[in-house]
């Protein structure tokens, strides 16, 4: 599996609109055949810095994504309200070892 | 949801032995009645590098993992092997919005 965790960091006051952006971009990557996961996650301390956390079958999976009308448009979208640049960091998965428990 | 996401630096040598002791933990914590996932992700750029992905229904289930043998286990048994002190950051879940996607 190939997982991103992909730090970002939201102006104050676009928090909502962000979330909003976020739920169609993952209602349509977790229908693409290749997606696993596609969790959004809000900090508890910092209600500005969010956390994407994907997971593909494998690295054709995440260049088909990087290729979809959806991801391009959530990209369009947020643009604006990007305090800075997003942090993606790449990780192979160790566990579960399970395919069938991702 | 509450859930953690953590950044683990690994002494080098040791990585194959630190996802042992890794497995044992998944293994009980997924058992636990509050824990939905416990997934760990080896750096594609730098194999030192960790994260562990644990998500709990709740902050009680957070505590109750805190309470386990098998996590006071993992942490004295992991202990001589990091390379640094790990980093974990607390989240609320936003996406999926259903609980019974996690």
């Amino acid at each position: 599996m190939t997982v991103y965790v992909v730090q970002i960091w939201v102006k104050t006051g676009h928090e909502a609109d962000f979330i909003k952006a976020c739920e169609k971009n993952h209602l349509e990557t977790r229908k693409e055949p290749g997606n696993l996961r596609f969790d959004l996650l809000q900090s508890q301390e910092n209600p500005g810095i969010f956390t994407l956390y994907e997971v593909y079958r494998n690295d054709d999976a995440v260049l088909a994504h990087k290729e979809t009308q959806h991801y391009a448009l959530w990209r369009e979208t947020v643009e604006p309200w990007m305090a800075k640049k997003r942090q993606g960091n790449k990780f192979s998965s160790c566990l579960p070892r399970d395919e069938s428990h991702w």
